[in-house]
């Protein structure tokens, strides 16, 4: 059976999350719905993240099987039709090999955290970034950070749904920029748990607003407690950037 | 008569444009409103770009009067409050002297236009850019842009419904920058004519296309005739950026 990847945007504000749930539409529903518009074929699609709710992707990837070859012109044109206007496009089809998982082959995935820190509301950003109206200093947020770079238990960022075996995590990167009103916060890791970015981000506001030092971060990450750490971020500053392979 | 100055972000998306109309919700309207419900004062606010349907503001600049003295803070706040989920925002609110007036006072105007030049659709971006599907040269958009800098008659690019005296402008800068996909156009003059920046994109689309040359573009500057010129570009993709005064 041939397998195929795609890279696709999307804008996660109409939707569920990643992964089909009986409450209301999802992403991957809504591509495999595309999929069987396009050649009839039920089949299922695995994603290298399993975003939630208003979490949006530049370039999510994901596979999935058909019984019989397609040309790939015709896969990304077809389900660009099925899906247009639904808020999710496909930027890249390609044919792959039968041991290529989205998921599981995954080695490095990124992800972008966007906070907007002005004491106006957003128009133009709705939906599409954080916004927080007291000040943030963003190089004491950027030097706490820090302190989560590394092989750590991540259990105080953990959501208490989590599913993983482990929580024991290699934080690849955790950068903190500001450009303007605009604060960037990028993360790398080969894999996150549910809600790591957004736990560490809502922590790192506390920095920002300094009711937190950087050794308030380092005690609540060795207390291994969820209750320990800051609250969650809104999904809406949270992007899936990338996944290397 | 206190005068107050407005600077406005708006997703123009929702919008007939800037200016007070029948056929559906403007900027103007909304804003006029929201005065109301704060101070019961019917008020006619004056903006520095009257941005036609679709047409985003980062920044606009706008003032009214009114018959007593109010706090700035209650002002933005107020405004703010009653704008809720209508996609315009108060950046700032100031007092000015009733000398200033945003529309006739500037002296130079700021626009951006922003194309996304790949082949699949927009998601994230949908009703914020242009979408180019055909391959764009963009350095040589920029060479051909500069035929047009400087102080012309500019009848090529004007609207034929265009109101102002003369058509003749100095454009002071049109720059066309590439990031990735992205193409950033830059326009700058103290004033423009109606419809001017989207007709000099839709001219220099033409030439990204490589359908036209630069020496094209100076040909139908030349002509002083809108029919010479490249098709209108869309609103989606124009910002009104900034306005010095």
């Amino acid at each position: 059976m041939p397998r195929y990847k795609l890279t696709l945007e999307y804008d996660g504000g109409a939707f569920v999350g990643w992964q089909t749930q009986a409450n209301g539409p999802s992403i991957q529903a809504a591509v495999e719905a595309a999929i069987h518009s396009f050649c009839g074929e039920d089949t299922r699609l695995h994603a290298a993240g399993r975003t939630d709710a208003g979490v949006h992707a530049l370039a999510m990837v994901a596979h999935f099987d058909l019984s019989a070859p397609k040309p790939l012109e015709r896969i990304e044109g077809a389900l660009n039709y099925y899906l247009r206007d639904s808020g999710i496009v496909v930027l890249a089809a390609e044919e792959v090999s039968d041991d290529f998982h989205a998921r599981f082959s995954a080695r490095k995935r990124h992800y972008l955290y966007r906070i907007i820190n002005r004491r106006a509301p957003l128009a133009l950003d709705k939906g599409k970034a954080w916004h927080v109206p007291v000040p943030l200093d963003a190089a004491a947020m950027h030097e706490a950070a820090q302190r989560l770079v590394g092989h750590h238990d991540f259990t105080t960022f953990r959501d208490t749904h989590c599913q993983a075996q482990s929580p024991v995590k290699t934080l690849d990167q955790l950068v903190v920029e500001e450009d303007g009103a605009e604060i960037f916060i990028h993360a790398s890791a080969r894999s996150f748990l549910h809600h790591q970015v957004r736990n560490m981000v809502g922590t790192l506001k506390l920095v920002g607003e300094r009711k937190w030092t950087p050794d308030d971060v380092t005690k609540a990450l060795e207390a291994r407690d969820r209750a320990a750490g800051g609250p969650t971020a809104p999904p809406d500053g949270l992007y899936f950037v990338a996944v290397e392979y």
